[in-house]
């Protein structure tokens, strides 16, 4: 089934120990539908300025990602973000951000994706992700990603929106800050109580985990010591996840372990390389090699 | 098979958010013997003062854990430990450690336990760990734990010791400490390169690692607020892994995990509870029952 997914399209200047990229194709919404178009019918909306690389789409359309939502406003610039991983790359110094014509930026759906089952709405605004929703029919299944910023900055549309959603995603810190709570496990539930029935906690190196109000799934993360650029990484995993649910149609638990194992391996790949350069050359039966690989690790 | 443990039986004083106790049950060869007791025969040997309780050792003797190689020294204490835990319980400091009879300690092995096929070697003096060595025709498989104290004071008997074993089990911080390497894939790796054919990696609440030149074997942790008391979670983890493995009598990929996943749940037991208050009233039952509900979690 097609999958909608509403994420920014920016330019990723990266400072890492391994090298650095200026003015790379990134944004959350990049990084999401890209990894769902392994799995189903991907569909981005964003919207980008004038000065935006008509490459960068090509590298979408490569994939087969739909860029009907895809908006050019002239006069406009692109979202940019400047990056820097210190030597352990245990977390990511912004140093610089520049919304530019993702401020304010309220989108509506395409006439033709208006009842499009799947929704995933990718680390954007509250806002944002709410005007969407107004635009189109209830799709059957919304997860949102959420960050950082839109907790401290715009708490309340973000309590609203989780009202309105199936499924929150979010990392461990990022589970705390919302929710006040150290233990991961204690601050997911508090999320269920905020309205979403399931939440999805991603835990970097250590892996992630699914909860709904009578399911908890585990999944370490993919063994690797090959990690070039982590930017994305959460992206990925969201749109891979979301991807492989679209694709099963339900929410069984072999649905969801297959989500997340998925997920996982999508976003081992993507971090092997700066911006989408490893992930662009990605093949789906490389994929399925390291899910099989990943299999004879995990204890169960 | 049976299992002969060395470790430490010792006076445990404890702080914790959820209380306190005094001279409570511990030591490392106690809550290893006791875990794996509930797999295979477990024998421990251990030296404690004229102090000792004998109502401490029927715990033990209640579980089948035979104590032929329990020492009591007249003229001697037990030794003793004060542990404090903070209010999140993600550390706990030493207040007071007093080794007493456990001081300069060079075990043998009683007559009757020197062809014993599996030996763990539980948290101590690296030099007392190859005293019981000497004493014994070479084990089947030897495994070993370490802690940070050793590796700071006794590193070159660690050395040494690590080129005698099977199998090293510790902690990620004490792999670090260890290695002087950040990632513990990577310690692990280096540790390899050390001696041992396997190494154990815990994780604390992410879990735990098994590997060797070709494997790897990853398990989350059990998923529980309910923590009461972490004293012993390791060494319960070190001595269920060990009675599971020395049960199965081989070291195929399915015995491994097996270890691994009730090594788990049963350190997951041990710690609900203060000392061995909730583990000595553990039925093997308790241990399936939770080791089913583990595996629905378990993304595969």
């Amino acid at each position: 089934m097609s999958l909608v997914t509403l994420g920014s399209a920016a330019y990723d200047t990266l400072d890492s120990p391994f090298g650095s990229r200026v003015r790379a194709l990134g944004g959350a919404g990049v990084y999401a539908s890209f990894a769902a178009s392994f799995f189903t019918e991907s569909r981005l909306i964003a919207v980008v300025g004038e000065d935006w690389n008509p490459e960068y789409s090509e590298t979408l359309r490569s994939r087969g990602v739909d860029l009907a939502g895809l908006e050019i406003r002239s006069g406009e610039k692109t979202m940019s973000w400047h990056g820097r991983y210190p030597a352990d790359m245990n977390r990511c110094d912004t140093l610089d951000i520049q919304l530019n014509v993702m401020d304010g930026y309220r989108p509506t759906a395409p006439e033709a994706w208006k009842n499009a089952p799947y929704l995933l709405l990718g680390n954007g605004a509250p806002e944002a992700d709410m005007s969407l929703l107004d635009s189109m029919e209830r799709p059957k299944l919304v997860i949102a990603d959420t960050m950082n910023f839109y907790i401290d900055n715009a708490r309340e549309a973000l309590e609203t929106l989780l009202r309105r959603i199936d499924g929150l995603i979010l990392n461990d810190g990022e589970a705390r800050q919302l929710t006040g709570v150290g233990s991961t496990l204690d601050a997911a539930r508090k999320i269920l109580e905020m309205g979403p029935r399931f939440v999805v906690v991603k835990r970097g190196e250590y892996g992630a985990l699914w909860m709904s109000e009578s399911e908890l799934y585990l999944v370490p993360s993919y063994p690797t010591s090959k990690v070039v650029d982590p930017t994305g990484a959460g992206d990925s995993f969201a749109g891979a996840m979301m991807g492989v649910l679209a694709e099963a149609q339900d929410l069984t638990p072999a649905s969801i372990k297959k989500a997340l194992l998925y997920a996982t391996v999508v976003a081992s790949l993507n971090i092997e390389g700066f911006s989408l350069e490893r992930f662009r050359n990605v093949r789906r039966e490389e994929i399925e090699e390291r899910v099989a690989k990943f299999r004879e690790s995990l204890v169960y």
